[in-house]
């Protein structure tokens, strides 16, 4: 599924929490099988997001529908996608109800990642790659990487 | 605080969560008022997101060192800032340990925005405001709007 709402929430050790509906069909694979794979795509992929969001995977098989290519998982078997520029393997350590929602917390137990789209500072290089943004009701827009700054806290943090 | 790690999390009820380290001193003023406020900032506003990361609260007042303006919460006490373009006043419902960082989550009771930056379908307008958004490594980025999609994921999700 596509999601929006998520977050990195530690660092050690590392955790990383997605809300999600219970009533998804992701959510009941998740709560069984303790596992899930979190996959960030380029903003050439956006179509890709439109269409895994907007089917059901109890209806069909989205993997098939969208000709969609896996990595193989090193430490799970969470679905790791070929197109994804970075991925988290993470099982499943929470599970809480906040509202219409569920809150699934997991630990990062593996990540993939195409080195020659980060910086040796180990940030998202943007002249290589342009990541996705959900703006809500349909809208994808990506980052503009001429806008670029650089401002450190601490001399900001002194003025 | 600046912070980077949250997300929304319910919608009904509206719930706002965050990640917070126990060691901020952000994080006890919390934890002993049992609300928070989070301010949606401008691109332009990046210095100052900048200033407020770098310095700490339990050895200078914010508010008066960066000249930060503030506007009246109509719920809570908590800080709403003048230059924010949205900011919502949370009332605390959860404060869980995860690893390094506690999750702070808190129900959403007032919401402050300018009406001018976003669109009839409470759309962030990117054509009037530009969003911050953080790399890492204190380097900030905004959207790029001339690359907006709008990818229906009805229409993609029957392809």
């Amino acid at each position: 599924m596509a999601v929006a709402w998520h977050a990195p929430i530690s660092l050690k050790p590392p955790l990383y929490g997605v809300s999600i509906s219970p009533k998804r069909f992701t959510y009941q694979l998740i709560a069984d099988s303790k596992e899930f794979g979190i996959n960030f795509l380029p903003f050439e992929a956006a179509e890709l997001v439109a269409s895994v969001g907007g089917s059901k995977g109890s209806e069909v098989d989205k993997f098939q529908r969208f000709n969609i290519a896996k990595n193989k998982p090193v430490m799970t078997a969470v679905p790791i996608l070929e197109a994804a520029y970075a991925a988290y393997e993470c099982q499943l350590v929470d599970d809480r109800s906040y509202g219409d929602h569920r809150w699934l917390v997991g630990e990062i137990v593996a990540v993939h990642w195409l080195e020659e789209v980060f910086t040796p500072d180990e940030v998202i290089d943007l002249d290589k790659v342009s990541s996705i943004l959900y703006l809500g009701n349909e809208l994808y827009v990506t980052t503009s990487r001429d806008t670029i700054r650089s401002l450190d806290r601490k001399v900001y943090g002194k003025r």
